[in-house]
């Protein structure tokens, strides 16, 4: 059973009724009536945390909605899309897309900076799955936009918390993802078009490709590296080392406090890829 | 510890020797030769294959590449991609590319078919992590490529089985994957272009969705109704029932017999999306 996914049943079977082959034994069985009440107060939860696999886990969608409005490193990057074909005009509904790798919540892969590095197509599957660990900067990051992780940032978190796990992704949490919507505010370049977030320090990058064993790191923010960073320092310790890096991940607060969370990165085997767009769900 | 992973670090330390920033110490700690020594005969494990989350579960990597000469429902569609910037000229490399979203190992998610259905950026992510099933109807394939799963079908995988788990997906395995790389040996048109590849039969689809409480279904063709079909029953019942689709889907063998076999499905939130690419990675 799984029962704790009622509401999302009985909303989907609100959302289908009348549709062609659709069954009510599914929402009978889960009790009827009372499912239903439990479902009116459940309706208003977020759609991003739920539970998966039948209430095995819980799910956090780490994950921006890939859009054409989005904010992108470079001006001009944003994906666009068309209609190719409707349900109004024959029958079935396919968008056309053009992009570029480095968009939206995505992921780095060693190609993006190294020569011959690994490509996304040819990248371990087994990486791809890590444990998470949420490095909370946004105190700082609130009075310095050139906020960035520090060797003592991940020091505190581990004596509050333990040593960051083997085969994990350490995130950076620096606050910015409340400025996704609006794309002037979050590449927040200054009057000479240099952009100031925050991201990792390359000691600290350099830190735990040394020290831990990690698969990756993740930021809420366009860039491994601080937005004013001209080395880029932090891509090449964590990509020459052949570890991935996540940008403009989602909803990283969901994880804090979550000892056993872990994370699944979503990407498609884009063929010789630098990189690319990936769903990043979270289990806590 | 993730232990089990030591072939593959080996390999990253051998892939990124002489590389900046890079550390012996993880190499070191894991036992220096005598896991070099289990790396050589290590390397020739499948990528696919390999343990997830610190030695956790085994990943099985159920998706195709997403490349430029893939087989496509209709021709055309195959996705192009184009060098936009590179490490050599530019100092790092981003592909563009041009895809339409029913391509490669996809997802078809409600308003493929269903006007006013669920679009992928509003798809409940809790139901994209399902527990799998594997309908293995490759003999009858072999000998018919019309061939559809059958009610028939799904009732002896559950005597052999028991009941197919609440929250699963549902996977046809016709042994179809072989044929990946020969685009007209996948789509097998015949003198007048009508296609013939297994798929899901309308019974059978309906039968699931009555009878019991799946999240989806997925199938190793290019698909989820048999290439002949004029009606696409199966697109309608489980489209319209909320219910996702998968396509193109590979490496479903190593799934048979695992019990407690769960997926990830990786879909990027396409905006307004009816679908799309995917990373289709299992645990088991």
């Amino acid at each position: 059973m799984c029962s704790p996914k009622v509401a999302e049943v009985v909303r989907e079977r609100i959302a289908n009724e009348g549709r062609p082959n659709l069954s009510r034994r599914g929402f009978l069985r889960m009790g009827g009536a009372a499912a239903a009440g439990i479902a009116v107060a459940s309706l208003a939860i977020p759609q991003q945390k739920a539970m998966a696999y039948g209430n095995l886990e819980e799910v956090v969608d780490l994950s921006h909605v890939f859009g054409t409005t989005i904010p992108t490193y470079t001006p001009g990057e944003a994906p666009t899309r068309a209609d190719h074909v409707t349900v109004e005009a024959n029958g079935f509904y396919i968008q056309k897309w053009e992009l570029y790798e480095h968009a939206g919540t995505h992921v780095d892969i060693p190609a993006h900076f190294i020569a011959g590095g690994d490509t996304v197509d040819n990248y371990p599957a087994a990486k791809l799955l890590a444990r998470a660990v949420v490095i909370d900067i946004s105190a700082k990051a609130a009075e310095d936009p050139d906020a960035m992780v520090t060797v003592q940032d991940l020091e505190a978190w581990e004596s509050a918390n333990g040593e960051i796990p083997e085969c994990a992704a350490v995130f950076m949490y620096s606050g910015w993802e409340s400025r996704w919507a609006d794309v002037d505010a979050f590449r927040n370049p200054d009057a000479d078009g240099v952009m100031h977030f925050p991201g990792f320090g390359g000691e600290a990058a350099n830190w735990l490709i040394a020290e831990r064993n990690i698969f990756g790191i993740g930021v809420d923010t366009l860039s491994l590296d601080i937005g004013a960073s001209t080395t880029f320092d932090v891509h090449y310790a964590i990509l020459g080392a052949g570890k991935f890096g996540i940008e403009n991940v989602a909803n990283l607060t969901a994880l804090m406090g979550k000892a056993d969370a872990k994370v699944v990165v979503g990407v498609p085997r884009w063929e010789e890829g630098s990189g690319g767009p990936c769903r990043l769900l979270a289990l806590v």
